[in-house]
């Protein structure tokens, strides 16, 4: 971060440091657009030391922040241009397509060595990007070590624990000295954010233990490793779901978590900001499932791919909704008769879809957050429905006066019970439907978070109007009208 | 985690040792029922030796799902028993609610050396669920400076900053050597969870770096911290909202983000364990708004609290849908003559709600990301209401031919146009209200989820009806009906 300030008259290299200078300045100010006006004029005049110098001045994200301001071609021509290690790390943090779609039109000679310096989960990200043809290209020309593990990485599925692991792990044996790990540290210099733990392997490099860096430091020099270190050792295989090892992590507080082949060989590591970024998308997931979103889909893409991922689940929905039509169309003569009854219905659908909505996204959060217990399903349900009936039968006797007001004289009695029974009996079977549909995808292994609003609303739509007509005619034909 | 075997005759430990050794058993099998029947069995026989032998054999987390089976009175009696810092990882680990539940039926005597055994941030979220006369007393029994760090972690707000740090890091100066700071490290002895950075304070307690664990191990032990450290280091203010420090860490990649107050001293360290919870409470507190839940309702809170939260907001719901009610009331002669319109509503309704709650799902969770970029506004809303323009057209063409099923042959072709033409402008603002709600909410300081799907859907429901009843009337009076 702190570059070397430049005394020489060279003024080449006066104004490279002037606009580090001037970059750390505004950025310190928060004024962003100024940092991106700084550096895009040095790369207007291909000055290279300058943008480099620039980039230099801001932490890895603000740097990608001004790299996405570029155009394609540009930020192509700064990362055949720039250091490797420095091009490494805006690849790093570039979201994952965009990654893919720059490096597309690099050559294999000037992606390889970048992809190099990367860590190997993310080299693999890239490479899973490109099309086929180059990613073979461009696997040959890098470094064989990191070829070998970057292959291992892209056989497994994105969101698995291997898809999510690196190999850029410290092991070490149990035989080891103190002093031994401490040199082998500081033989590998490894960045900080890799290093929590060392992990001990036995000679078949099964993982036997694990030790700290604050246990690696208070210990006596030499002291055996394996009689410090933890033997005690969570993992998670490498084809489990990475929400698995997320919630593992999440539970028992853990920094890193090993990845463990079928025959117990220790092949990876989840760290710390897998852990964060599996949350994040796990959470973004089910959000968008719930309303029925693609969860690839991203804020900012084409109107294009939007509407082909969105379009399929509207007229999906649409069709759902013939349901309530068809049933509508049968009491079509009732409606004829009183069209009270029709103005009436968006407060039985508004009322029953939200009371279905929050049941829904109670469960589906609980089972996100792997605190799902058996014995409390059965709980859960009754007091969703009871939750739902007393809530009916508040808001139905309100929603009833508004039906007396909106009958008028002759339909009054009739119209205001219906909607007081229709309401409480609806709003009983949301929080059931709600909190049972989820719980019942979950049960048989698929998502809850598809349950979705969608599906849930129809339903409850549905039922709450049928029950409200019925009753309605049950009503009237009892009292004789 | 190893208990040592004991091989004496004596029967308490023989028992206390079958015990520990069942549970492990019975653990590593996932058998929690039988872990609970176990350790259950020691209490009924009030033999605390086998029941704290048995909990000691499991994790921590798993301890108190074994711990939460008990009644209120068995826990309370276990606490008194127990070794204060095993009650104390105890009460770290409950919730809560229920940490201070039980918590308030210990005496001083009993609870404050078990709250100075526990991290500062913790014992604070205790004491402030206890009664006001209580926390007083328990607050003058701890070890005084226990009491005075836990005293300024009261004083701020459960979701800022300060509510989340301990006070539990340790400090050094820039004087100091390696060997000076090792040396201090293995004096204090910290947990593991505690330590991956090192603060470096000047002579005024103000943050002037930090110095991880790993640099610390590979450097020469004679050098000075200060030559060392990284002094560019990222901080947040005891005010400023935990949403930002967990924003900040999950950007920069952080393992622990330290604590200012106004006048820049160093007071505390938001750790991983706390970004980790606080990401998965924002990311719950979003879903939970956005279906109009108070964020603090718990899945198995009594019936009684869930219908005091949740009724306001259905009553609210309510209250909103009169004015689709009204405006239908309006149009009471035109449904009375075509009751095929009525039956049509639900196609548009739930169309609109639909397309309204994934543009907000979007926003809501864009914001909440952090990933919010005032350019992108405009292209966003923009991509929002094309997207809803193109599928509106889609759909609509689709809810056309629906409509001229259910028209029949008189009205088919007012009803059908009319139905093209409302489902394509209510979609095309439904996305604009759904992804631009929020948006100016965030604007002038409010949280975007509590747009929530119940306004958004309410506008979106009241307008498309709306629209598809005055085209219906304007087609059919132009075209002379």
């Amino acid at each position: 971060m702190n570059e070397p300030r430049t005394t020489a008259r060279e003024p080449a290299l006066d104004r490279t440091a002037a606009v580090a200078d001037a970059v750390r300045d505004a950025h310190e100010l928060g004024d962003f657009e100024r940092v991106v006006e700084l550096i895009g004029a040095a790369l207007a005049l291909d000055d290279l030391g300058a943008v480099t110098a620039g980039l230099a001045a801001l932490r890895p994200p603000d740097r990608v922040d001004v790299f996405e301001t570029f155009d394609i071609e540009e930020q192509r021509h700064l990362l055949r241009e720039l250091a490797d290690p420095v091009a490494a790390d805006l690849l790093e943090e570039l979201e994952d397509p965009f990654a893919g779609m720059i490096a597309a039109g690099l050559s294999p000679e000037v992606l390889a060595p970048i992809l190099d310096e990367m860590e190997t989960d993310e080299a693999a990200d890239v490479l899973l990007d490109l099309p086929q043809g180059q990613q073979g290209a461009v696997l040959q020309a890098m470094d064989d070590t990191a070829e070998a593990e970057v292959r291992q990485l892209m056989a497994y599925p994105d969101d698995s624990a291997g898809g999510r692991m690196t190999r850029d792990f410290i092991a070490i044996r149990a035989s080891d000295t103190v002093e031994d790990a401490i040199e082998h540290l500081r033989a590998l210099d490894p960045d900080d954010g890799l290093v929590y733990y060392l992990y001990v392997q036995d000679a078949h490099d099964h993982l036997v233990g694990i030790i700290s860096l604050r246990q690696l430091i208070v210990a006596a020099p030499g002291s055996r490793i394996g009689d410090l270190m933890t033997s005690d050792v969570l993992s998670v295989k490498v084809d489990d779901d990475q929400e698995l090892a997320g919630q593992t992590m999440q539970r028992y507080d853990l920094r890193a978590l090993p990845v463990i082949d079928l025959e117990d060989h220790l092949v990876g590591v989840i760290t710390h900001d897998d852990l964060v970024d599996v949350l994040s998308e796990e959470a973004t997931e089910d959000m968008y499932r719930l309303v029925g979103l693609d969860e690839q889909e991203r804020p900012l893409d084409p109107v294009s791919t939007a509407v082909r991922k969105r379009l399929p689940w509207l007229a999906l929905n649409l069709v759902m909704q013939l349901a309530l039509v068809a049933a509508l169309t049968g009491f079509r003569s009732t409606i004829d008769r009183v069209v009270a009854l029709a103005v009436l219905f968006p407060l039985i659908t508004a009322q029953g879809g939200n009371v279905g909505a929050q049941a829904m996204t109670i469960v589906v959060r609980l089972l996100a957050l792997g605190e799902f217990d058996r014995a409390e399903v059965r709980q859960l349900l009754g007091k969703e429905m009871l939750v739902g009936l007393i809530n009916g039968l508040a808001v139905g006797l309100l929603a009833g006066l508004i039906a007396i007001v909106v009958a008028g004289p002759q339909q009054a009695q009739v119209i205001g019970l219906a909607m007081v029974a229709a309401m409480t009996l609806n709003l009983t079977i949301g929080g059931l439907i709600g909190g049972g549909v989820p719980l019942l995808l979950h049960r048989i292994g698929f998502d809850p978070a598809v349950a979705s609003s969608v599906f849930v609303t129809t339903l409850t739509d549905t039922l709450g109007v049928l029950l409200f007509l019925s009753i309605y005619l049950g009503l009237a034909s009892w009292m004789g009208m």
